[in-house]
């Protein structure tokens, strides 16, 4: 299939296909955890897994996914627990509850040779990145950026597209996603698919958890985060020879940081604009996907195709011959 | 000469020496610079200028300190310009306007190896950490942490003792910085002293401008950094490999960050718990150093000796046979 995420009308611009989640429904359970922030709101979990028993998938929850210890959930060694015993049960999908704080100090007590020969698919996002960064480091293996139980499939309000785009991403059906992309510098172009987090992308820039990828499309977003650190982040992705290794920049939502009146004009298009004349690789904007309601499903450490063309851009996640 | 430095006291606890600035007038003048963020009130470079003349030193003003783009001192060529002025000018001191934002992305087009042969001493904080590690990196060279025209020497009241510091360390006689350290771990060692604000360490991790140094003395600080941040930025530098490698770590003061509900007593305690526990390095505590108005002035990249006794650190900086 083929979905065009149009970022506020959520439209699907493409009228060839309708969902049927109760006439498609898929044998795929997913295995709630929680390695990061605790999860305030036991009943968002409850309501995250109706919402997917809905899109057709049956959910269980790691016996730790709840607990609590500082702001983590759980000290660090119930997190551990909670990622080893989600390699170990029946359901292939593997999906964080939140992301927050918490992954960063557990990344040397994690078997990574293990999570990628359980073969399980692992999804996530913001905290969640450094997960699959470090797993794609040091195994080569892919897993996924996306919605979480909390945030998305628990939130008062679920995002249809962003439920409809994660059940297609899982079950292999979305081909290509199409998105509105007006600004962005011409590309065609193939490479692995790698990202996420900009913070937590950054914070890997110099240890052995952070993938090293030539030729990539490096897909960005942040939350909070001032224009002038955003610039800063990317600086050392930047100096640390990353940047002009990718084949294409994809920067998706930048939201909620506050401009002071002594910015006098220094914003978010002055930093892209800045990234554009420093680093010679194209930059695509509008890629839906960041801390907003709207987010793609996207694989990280999976060939992709990346094309602009009339002010959409095309990212090709699925080949069928 | 021996200076305790307490933090809150401000008091001078050996009365062995007293300061008699105009009687020690020092030949020694201070061309000011503005590297990164834009200068908002210039009456604080008079005033600092009238200060730092009662000290001693005589004092010039680059052209372009005082220029405005965006946030920052100047266009990014405006504030390269100033850097070069500053290596051929006469005074031998050259200081940072202030810290801001700004020399991150100027990195590259610094000639090192020239600011290395000018033979200058440069002082500045914040900001001006990625300029002192880069110099250190790139060169061997040393500079100064230490306080800055405007929000030190220009502030409305200036601190005597940071100004006694600033002074003596210009002119080399502070052999000895003590400062109370009751939870210190028990250190006697010698190493090189580098680091600074902590998140401008952790953005060169990875790069060319992270200077490699093996059994020295990170000292770090930082402002408006929440604990789980600074825990992050920690994090990176250990799973660099970094902060196994160094003697000691000395912490300065992080301030001014704000605690949520849901930290639920995750804070900056529960930080340097977990880097004791996790980075088998000696963590001395109380350096008075960082966004504090209180601040020594710190050589970086020199051998220095630190060591602990009785509630005290010791901080040797300069040795006379």
């Amino acid at each position: 299939m083929t979905h065009a995420a149009h970022d506020h009308a959520h439209e699907h611009t493409h009228d060839d296909h309708e969902h049927h989640h109760h006439e498609h429904p898929s044998p795929a359970g997913i295995y709630l955890i929680s390695p990061s922030g605790a999860v305030s709101d036991p009943l968002s979990i409850e309501l995250a897994r109706q919402r997917l028993g809905e899109l057709g998938f049956k959910t269980a929850v790691d016996r730790s996914a709840l607990a609590v210890h500082e702001r983590f959930a759980g000290t660090d060694k119930q997190r551990l627990a909670g990622i080893a015993r989600a390699l170990k049960q029946k359901h292939p999908i593997v999906m964080a509850t939140r992301g927050g704080y918490g992954l960063s100090r557990l990344l040397p007590a994690i078997d990574w040779a293990a999570v990628a020969d359980s073969g399980k698919i692992f999804i996530g996002q913001s905290d969640f990145t450094v997960f699959s960064l470090a797993l794609l480091a040091k195994t080569g293996a892919s897993s996924f950026a996306g919605p979480t139980a909390v945030y998305d499939f628990g939130a008062k309000k679920m995002d249809d597209l962003t439920a409809a785009l994660f059940a297609e991403s899982m079950r292999r059906e979305l081909e290509v996603l199409s998105f509105e992309s007006p600004d962005s510098d011409a590309v065609d172009e193939r490479g692995i698919l790698w990202g996420g987090n900009l913070a937590m992308v950054a914070s890997l820039v110099g240890t052995s958890y952070m993938p090293d990828i030539d030729g990539g499309i490096l897909f960005l977003e942040d939350i909070a985060e001032h224009p002038f650190r955003i610039e800063r982040m990317l600086t050392q992705l930047w100096h640390a020879g990353i940047l002009t290794r990718q084949k294409a920049i994809v920067l998706g939502r930048f939201t909620d940081y506050r401009l002071a009146a002594h910015d006098n004009g220094f914003d978010l298009p002055s930093v892209i604009a800045w990234l554009r004349t420093t680093v010679k690789v194209p930059v695509v904007t509008g890629l839906p996907y960041g801390h907003t309601r709207v987010k793609a499903t996207l694989p990280i450490g999976k060939q992709v195709g990346i094309a602009t063309e009339d002010g959409m851009a095309h990212l090709l996640l699925e080949e069928h011959s």
